[in-house]
């Protein structure tokens, strides 16, 4: 791997405020961990973000990370040794916790240090998609409820193009087999996931209000209060430090004995807290009348494909490798949701979860990508405090840092499509878990993480799942979700099995005798072992059948081996699961586009590509006059007719005003029926939204023309080549 | 309105079974009435149903339904003549219970009457739905959950194909606004609209088992039981008729008085039964850890619409008529879920709702649609035992059958739209809500009906529910969802309003006098009246400010009363909604598009139209030769760059047996590479599923050419019209 270029950026504050944490929302492995963002919406009205992307690393800047870069490598190591030497879990813990903080505070001096580039105002934006309603609170005029946003009519043409487009992009080009499952579970399903038992975030509750805390978050601002305050002791202070960095892998009892030390209480009122209280994320619910049957609402979309497997797997003819994917809403019920976008109780989601031969996970179309340049940011990179490094997936995947073809494969395409739809190249990376926070059944695990304004956000989550959970639902459900795998050639294997005397067993038993042979022929093999040792060891070996005991003596049963041809092995297929969370895609869509004109700091606009824009084309008669009428209904019907969907909009106001106004909602094309449209040939001005450019246009070619450049088909530069620049002034003044 | 035509159709039960009443799903007014349905899944396995469309009414059937008719008539007569005299409610509820009873006579003569046209066999259908997984049952693996369904591949893409086509057809072409709101919904939001309160059914439990019954359905078939049985007295089995007849509308005391009366247990298992309770519909869950804001999962997507009122006018710029549309899933915890997907806890909705000026519901596109022919079952034939009777929607409107222009244009329109989806439009009726039916604020309703062999189903309900919803929620959040209008002339009008005497206010009430004085400025008009006439009369008036009263005398305000010319005046929109269950309708597709071929009853397919076939196109090598593996390659890289959904079948197997296959699943198109394919110049053939016909067309042109099929651009007669015919018989044995 070849480190090409550094990706540096600053952030900068006013005021600034210290970094605070957050657990991951929407990918759906729940053991993924805190991601860094910086203080709450409010205290970001000012918020702005300078980036940069530069070829080479400054050498005065380098000089000064150096030694910051050098702390995370000794930490790294140290964990390195850690675990090759075998150390207890909890000293790995604490050498985790310590080399996670200084990793944090290298990124945030690379940060500080990077020269500015991009002004974004964060205040401003908000108050753009609130305005022209691409997102509200929902339930606004109740007062709102944090963690549940409506998408207005912009937010859901984009989301719904984005959520199209993503269609076109994996399901139908891949010829993915897209389900559409209940939200409703009930709790035996969730039970197998893990999701019952382990998805809780622990928090305490103020016992006069009841006003709940995230118990992490509550310790931490506390202690660090602690730890500033002049009057603490130097111990003190030492102690508050270590707690906060151990506290990602603290117990519940251990977090309680710390309320108590430092009598933590209630920030807001000054009351006492209740012990620590376990919360599931999961919205319970009863499923039916009775109150007997819990549910869930689902957590995340993927176990609704992997209860499903038998059918799937038969939809495909019994082959392997394919994909399943389903786009759908899931819920999780956080504790104090914000962020915006980023962190809710309600999230649409797009999963994909591609079956393969765990001894096998090459992929066919692996070539196609391989020369794709990618900014990785591996674990190795991270514990020795070095930056992420672009190289190419076919490097990557051929150096063994990616796991696998098919994951290369997906990161790939997973970087095409969000380029594709407008996100900024040089704001992306993909960022390797480290061992310690995986899930501890994936093998590997990639997060593709968009740079916004609260700091890189993973959006997409791609991970190599093994197969833990087609074998945990075979286990709760006794349905074996496997495949059948054909040999390369028959193999004849040795089958060990008990060989029952049936006349003796059915003397012995009676009625219970069938029971019993089926007991025998249902034996594991390592059953099967035992019961051979037993025969020969004691003469004889016990079974239970319905809660009773019976004992099997030598003339009732035997083991033998014989030989036998198999033309197949039944495998339990690994599972690579790109996961898309479409909220925050969207929110980091519109950072990367919201754009102010040069010159004219009020006039913002977000420059979404025309696959995703809510609307691809305006069209506006230049005044009231009402012999503009016929055009403009003519125009919108053939408009109709190409599929591309339009906004007619005759209120007054000048042209240039009414721009500003199509450009505040992304509208890329702009059609303008003037007077020189009435007289033949008719013809009307075509204008693109980024560069503000205009052509002339005969009205017969018009829709045609804006239908192939909104669905890709044509560029505006191959547009401004064939047809007549317009030159006119654009002024937001009244004309 | 001229009957020309009338509808017969026959349905036969092997075994027959006593019809069943169940509530209307998916309708956003939960006042919508029982719907017949004729028995359980079980029940149906062999439920054959014949259909059949006459020019004429056959006068030997006429004659036997004559009798039949009159019984109705009557009966509509007694009802029009109790509502005239102002007769008591119940009186009222009694005749119009009676009423619906011989309905359902009529109705179930007329099945039985008509010739048999078409077989229908739901247990091969269901059978192919569930081979092909076009659905199953959720978490079958689990043991399924009733009341819930998975859409499989098949499925989804049907759906997905649906809801793509109702957003161009509704959203695009019409302009409307599309949101997309939260599905969990705090309470207060729940009961402004009326679902905490109303939005529930009877039910009691089995006090052994716990198992819950719907109590009208459980006391209507007991009942039915004992008037069936020969020991029961004449006396008591009209009493059990006449109680049958009233059920519909009783409390729950007059229920309970029955339950004991009739000493009525479990059906099941003999048991006693609890007192009614009131079942709440609703999935209820909190809201956050705190356990404080309880919300439920929408039973509608409406209220989202309502709610987001005042964005939205904002958005269309102040201005009305204006129409929002959702698509979105809504929750029902229904007691006991039926009849497949007609009746489930978890479905999807698309609804519509079309704010306009309530003294103006003309449509400006009205006359597009006025020639448009419709079935209409007016409230009217319904109560004179008439037929439904073929119109025009213009004629309909004229005549004020239908209440105003806007909810005739969304009628033609759904009609359009069904049809073109794939819905036999010989199955397709309006029935109209009779006045005891209707939600109390409505002004006209209308059910699309679609025919399947679960009887008339309402798949899609259109009603003018005037300015009731903004109204409630006006009135819970003190926010006015009112639009402005702009009046034809300046008006000038009288305003009587509070003139304060700041000072004496100021001295008398000190601090406090600041929000008198907002009090006195917000007061509304009743209230100003009170004040006026207590100044008059007692010379002083009682305010209210933060719980505290405070007395105002002469000197501190009087009233005055001043002209003024204003332009504008406030108005409570009406809203015109059509709301479509995509379940329901999705079934019926099912229902309607199931073929066998003829002289081949296992031979079974969809032939649903190409916009909504979840595949458009196969691609079929005629054998495993790897000589035709290129061209399938580029065939499939080439129909995916045109968009056309489409799937690869190289598997063993008679090209016969794979159209057969493809043709399960409902593909329309199937391209055949066959070794002519491999000689220039390069052709395939390409198949049509419902003709069977086949033509020759060169691999070149093909892409285009399927295309152009399958976005309804050019039909299979042009396309058999231009290319040569390919001859050759299909067979589905292995070749």
């Amino acid at each position: 791997m070849r480190p090409l270029f550094n990706l540096f950026f600053s952030v900068v504050f006013f005021p600034r405020s210290p970094p605070k944490t957050a657990r991951s929302t929407f990918t759906s492995t729940w053991h993924l961990k805190e991601k860094a963002v910086w203080g709450s919406k409010k205290q970001h009205r000012n918020l702005k973000l300078r980036l940069h992307w530069e070829t080479m690393a400054d050498p005065k800047t380098e000089e000064i990370l150096a030694p910051l870069r050098a702390a995370v490598k000794e930490q790294g190591d140290i964990v390195r040794n850690l675990k090759a030497a075998g150390a207890p879990d909890l000293d790995v813990k604490k050498a985790v916790a310590e080399l996670k903080l200084r990793k944090k505070v290298l990124e945030e001096k690379e940060l500080s240090l990077a020269p500015a580039a991009t002004m974004f105002d964060r205040a401003k934006m908000e108050d753009l998609l609130k305005r022209r309603f691409f997102i509200d609170q929902s339930f606004a005029i109740y007062g709102g409820i944090t963690g549940q946003y409506d998408f207005g009519p912009m937010g859901c043409a984009l989301k719904a193009n984005l959520l199209h487009a993503w269609r076109s992009f994996f399901v139908l080009e891949e010829q993915m087999l897209e389900v559409d499952c209940s939200v409703l579970t009930p709790e035996p399903v969730l039970k197998a996931s893990g999701h019952v038992d382990r998805f809780a975030d622990l928090m305490v509750k103020d016992i006069g209000t009841g006003e709940c805390f995230r118990l992490d978050h509550l310790i931490k601002a506390h202690l660090e209060k602690v730890a500033l305050d002049k009057k603490t002791s130097e111990a003190t202070k030492e102690e508050c430090k270590d707690i906060v960095v151990k506290l990602d892998g603290m117990k519940k009892e251990e977090m309680s004995q710390i309320l108590q030390k430092f009598n933590i209480r209630s920030p807001l009122t000054g009351n006492e807290l209740t012990e620590p209280i376990e919360f599931n994320l999961m919205f319970g619910t009863q499923i039916g009348p009775s109150g007997l049957v819990k549910g869930f609402l689902r957590p995340e979309t993927a176990q609704g494909i992997f209860v499903n497997f038998k059918r799937l797997l038969e939809f495909n003819q019994g082959r392997l490798p394919f994909a399943a994917a389903q786009i759908g809403n899931a819920f999780r019920n956080e504790i104090s949701p914000r962020s915006g976008l980023i962190r809710v109780r309600e999230f649409t989601m797009a999963e994909i979860e591609h079956f393969c031969d765990p001894s096998n996970k090459n992929h066919p179309k692996f070539d196609s990508v391989r020369t794709t340049p990618v900014l990785l940011y591996s674990a190795c990179n991270q514990m020795d405090g070095k930056s992420a490094s672009l190289t190419t997936i076919g490097e990557a995947v051929d150096s063994n840092l990616i796991a696998n073809q098919t994951l290369g494969y997906f990161m790939a395409r997973i970087q095409l499509f969000l380029i594709r739809i407008g996100v900024d190249e040089k704001k992306l990376r993909f960022r390797q878990h480290m061992s310690n926070e995986m899930a501890h059944y994936a093998c590997d695990c990639w997060d593709a993480e968009l740079l916004t304004s609260y700091g890189w956000i993973e959006c997409v989550g791609c991970a190599d799942r093994s197969a833990f959970d087609l074998t945990q639902h075979t286990k709760a459900t006794g349905v074996r979700l496997a495949a059948e795998k054909k040999l390369a050639e028959p193999k004849i294997v040795n089958i060990t099995e008990p060989v029952p005397n049936k006349a003796a067993i059915g003397k012995a038993f009676k009625k219970e005798a069938k029971g019993i042979m089926e007991v025998l022929s249902a034996m594991d093999p390592v059953t099967v072992g035992q019961l051979e040792e037993d025969l020969a060891s004691k003469g004889e070996h016990t079974v239970s059948l319905n809660g009773a005991d019976y004992t099997l003596t030598k003339d009732m049963v035997m083991v033998q081996t014989h030989q036998k041809t198999v033309h197949v092995e039944e495998i339990i297929p690994s599972v690579i699961e790109p996961s898309f969370g479409i909220g925050r895609i969207m929110y980091a869509l519109f950072e990367h586009n919201f754009k102010m004109r040069e010159g004219d700091e009020q006039r913002t606009f977000f420059s979404l590509p025309p696959v995703v824009a809510p609307l691809k084309c305006s069209v506006l008669p230049l005044s009231g006059n009402p012999e503009f009428q016929p055009f403009v209904k003519k125009l919108s019907q053939e408009l109709t007719r190409c599929d591309v969907s339009h906004k007619v909009d005759d209120s007054s106001g000048s042209i240039g005003r009414r721009y500003a106004r199509t450009d505040e909602i992304a509208i890329p094309f702009g059609i303008t029926i003037d007077f020189d449209s009435l007289k033949a040939p008719n013809s009307a001005t075509l204008r693109e939204r980024d560069t503000m450019g205009q052509v002339r246009i005969s009205l017969d070619e018009l829709p045609d023309v804006v239908r192939n450049l909104s669905f890709g088909k044509t560029t505006w530069a191959e547009v401004e080549e064939k047809y007549p620049k317009f030159e006119q002034q654009e002024t937001t003044k009244a004309a």
